[in-house]
């Protein structure tokens, strides 16, 4: 097992899940920053990484699996030789999750210069995508908070009990914006606020709107209109999006409540419960599910850690399929609490 | 000038910005828990309260005008004998909010014992019923969410421009919840949380709905439908308000700005600007307004101190418009910024 | 295995912990103030905990051993029985930290009821009395700002090499004040503050020197002199001590750096490595160690999660050692890192 | 007055103060990287800058006086222009503090250009120099760590009743390290810890030690020697210094109060009181003390807020005395307290 871009938040945190992994084995850790600095010293919470050098990008890979974890753009360049070659691929970047380089192009602005590759990949949602999953040779694995947002929406979506405007209010910690420091996440400019910062046009609403359609059906344009908007609140770690279904009858929570509890009888880390927290998810691959009402409308609220089910540990999740293990496997089921 | 409640947190920033009001003095303060106690060892961040003694409940004021800072209930009990004796009151609880004694006792589950001076209480949303406030004798200090919810929705509700469902999530401070501990405001469990904690019922949208029929004419019971869902994020101070419009032309931000730019136009304290920040308004009486299109949605955001304009500050406003002193007296119009 | 006092802080992480230990098994858990409720209401981020429900306190223990959280003084009261019932306890709480019924006393102002079964008591700073532990039948668990100021001062102490007089300025989040609300731990008392809390006198002073005596041979009221002064930090997990070694030649970071790698060269969970952040050890049973010059004194930084290295962690550790189970069996060995 | 730098964090702060000043009236703001742009863009919640663009350090400035407020170094290239044209200057950088030419190099490891200013220039700690800046041309506004901790140790270092180590553990948030993003001030990285920065040899030691020399006539390198020790803590504003003075007699709090007290009897911002809050000082002016005994130490706490008292305020507070004014004129004695 190889993991690309191993400095980042998210490359340090599959590090990090693959140190308590009974099956799969990191051999391999590549940093274009750091290449020939032991992992122990560059990820110094991480004690079991102590004998690996971190590789430099042109180093080849000898192995059966990768996890890339690469600025955006970087996985169209390493992708096609690493499928070439046999390895399997789990992508924790944006770059094959939009099925249509027409899309691709239009959301990221350049051209997608893969579409073989993309042609191939396989979103990896995985409870709600798993077959798929476990014969994919690459694996797009989703965004942070498409993560949160879909696990909600789209067991209610394939019912058809969304209303026609669907908004998500979504709260997250700094470490999703990544190891970079900017002024959006100096700490100064987001310890004492909670900044909106979407602009109206998240690049994770395309990604959004063409999962709940390949996942649930829903018309490509049309509806449930959904309303994106995320906040950056002061905390590092987790995710709660607040999901607003206005006009709905006040009396349905239960009935939501069961159509979700069904979806995920199966899926021990998709829970539903009280209102959640965050720490309930920290560390954990959690994503804690609750609906409430709140008249005129019903409102979910989804949970996640977003470094963990909202990025390495779905990857892991998704290694696990692809590998015919217990989903479960090396995973934590619960997080810290407080 | 009386406090009577100074010891909370409420009370307490009514003291702090008395000290610094060129015209207000304070000239007694009562605290049921800390009479005959100093003000400066009870608030030793207020370095001009170094004189008084705090006073219990039943000494008699010897004032002009009353600030009640007080747990929810009380009020009733000393407001009829203040404006008996011809005292002015503000009133920061939520008493005489609430216009009819049928609907303070379904929110508030108690018969309301003063229905006379419920029927005289001026609501003090400044800004917008500054009139009547001028030649109140008993003004209804508006709660912090309603504050920063209403001064956003009454210029387009006026207008006529809202759609039939608009959905506030708001994002508070700890703050708001007062002094006294409590699980919620645990540091522990607050602290790596956002957490909702509205059940679906929360006590401001009574109050909200109201104002929105007697300051904008809207129906009692109808249109707009308003779904009021709070949540604590870990702050001490501040309420950012996310309110969506659904449906709404996307290319309406202009127009609805101006909306409100119109409507403010005289009101230093409410100004329209780019997406606001918590720390823009932290410490003052601003309210910072701002639309954005986030199709198929607009969303306005609105941020204040829920300290200050969501409590003690706008008692202040409220109280230099009942004095005929110009509205910004004493009042700081920026916050600390970081 | 059972934990009595599952509901508080240190309780639920002995319980979450147990969670994922391959070997021991939780099997009754204890709560006064929950009894008879299903576990996962009480602890919801711990999903295996499911079938367990709550037991009251008056409720026969079926297991072979307990780890015990309880209030200041209870532990007193359940100890003796438990132990002639031949149950090995592990306890979490004061009670049997300090080795005198005199001492006992003077700190706490009660007499102690337990003189047997403290006298039969070791005290369970893992690393530094491993063999002692290995044969108890009750350990007294140390206190989480004992364990980070001990692991760092014992092997120095022994040593003969620290100063007549050693400053310990520790930073701890709230979660070592427990789950009781107070006004200390009062979110908008604690967020936007660092706050010293000791008194000069805080209760750990004497267990600190006690152990010193007892690991080190340390005289018992001489050199080093110990100023310990606790500051509550806005976190809600983790303890830094800054240990000051004043008038100490400035060239001996490497040797004090090479005793302590010494010491603990069979100790996985203790790291010498570079200045240490919190969050490397958050979740996780590590202490993090680092010595640096800073003229004239030499300073030891000391890392560890309170809940697991300063609590329940260092409990299972113990119950490891005294289970004959490799020291780290289901402990984590590197924290969430951010 | 002129404000150069003032997009940064402590120029912005004294545009902030200067806002609400009744003398002292803000003409010209300069900034290199916002020349041409409105104030009030840059700077949006400060509503009476509303008139005023920011000029380019190339334009020249009209004004009585100015407060400089640039990255270390570039104070040396306008300083000599700035007096030879009669503009009376606080320097809120590093360039004038040091009063020799070779012992800047030394620290700063760049020669001094400006020897001649560097003679004339008087170190700004208010309270304890208010003779020499009251006819100053040049005042060297201090650190905001030697701010706190020299407030706190002149009166004592006066009195000679220090010890020969003394310890400075220094709590600050991360608006001292200024607005320029960077890893260590990321939120992620600092959000969730409190860390040691200083590698022992923090560039206020210097400061410090030369201070408390020409305040209190202590010896250049000798008796007490100062250990600094520098912690970022998940707070922006606020610098909380815990001093240790081991092996003094546990009896002298009082005796040090005293002294403490008498030294700034007739100083309406520095106050000695119960154990100090952050929050007490937030927004203001003040320094807070108050002298505990830990034996077999004293320790004396000192918190400010670093962008008050710690640089801009204080900035303002020598102008005032510079102008003859009160010195309190226009600044904050009471902090927002929570």
């Amino acid at each position: 097992m190889a993991v690309v871009g191993a400095s980042g938040y998210l490359g340090a945190e599959a590090v990090r899940l693959l140190s308590g992994h009974p099956s799969l084995r990191l051999t391999q850790a590549v940093s274009a920053h750091h290449s020939g600095e032991p992992l122990s010293k560059v990820l110094p919470w991480i004690p079991r990484s102590q004998d690996l050098r971190l590789a430099s990008p042109s180093d080849p890979l000898d192995v059966d699996a990768a996890i890339l974890a690469l600025p955006s753009g970087e996985s169209l360049r390493v992708v096609p030789d690493l499928l070439a070659r046999g390895i399997r691929v789990v992508d924790l970047g944006a770059d094959y999750r939009l099925t249509t380089p027409g899309l691709y192009e239009k959301v990221y602005g350049r051209a997608h210069t893969d579409p073989e590759g993309l042609a191939s990949a396989v979103y990896g949602l995985t409870e709600l995508n798993r077959e798929r999953i476990a014969t994919a040779r690459l694996v797009a694995n989703p965004g942070c908070y498409p993560t949160a947002t879909l696990l909600a929406l789209v067991p209610l979506a394939r019912e058809g009990v969304l209303p026609p405007h669907v908004i998500v209010d979504a709260k997250s910690g700094t470490s999703g914006a990544g190891a970079a420091p900017g002024p959006l996440t100096h700490h100064s400019e987001a310890a004492a606020s909670v900044t909106p910062y979407g602009d109206g046009m998240h690049r994770h609403l395309p990604e959004i709107r063409q999962a709940l359609g390949m996942l649930a059906g829903t018309p490509a344009d049309g509806s449930p209109g959904i309303t994106f908007s995320p906040h950056l609140v002061p905390l590092v770690r987790g995710i709660l999006c607040s999901i607003y279904a206005p006009g709905v009858d006040p009396a349905l929570p239960e009935p939501w409540m069961h159509v979700l509890e069904t979806a995920y009888a199966e899926c021990p880390f998709v829970r539903l419960g009280s209102v959640p927290k965050l720490p309930w998810a920290t560390g954990s691959n959690a994503c804690l599910l609750h609906v409430q009402a709140s008249p005129p409308s019903l409102v979910v609220f989804s949970a996640i850690d977003n470094l963990v089910k909202g990025g390495a540990g779905q990857a892991l999740q998704n290694l696990n399929v692809m590998y015919g293990l217990p989903e479960t496997t090396g995973l934590p089921l619960g997080g810290l609490g407080i």
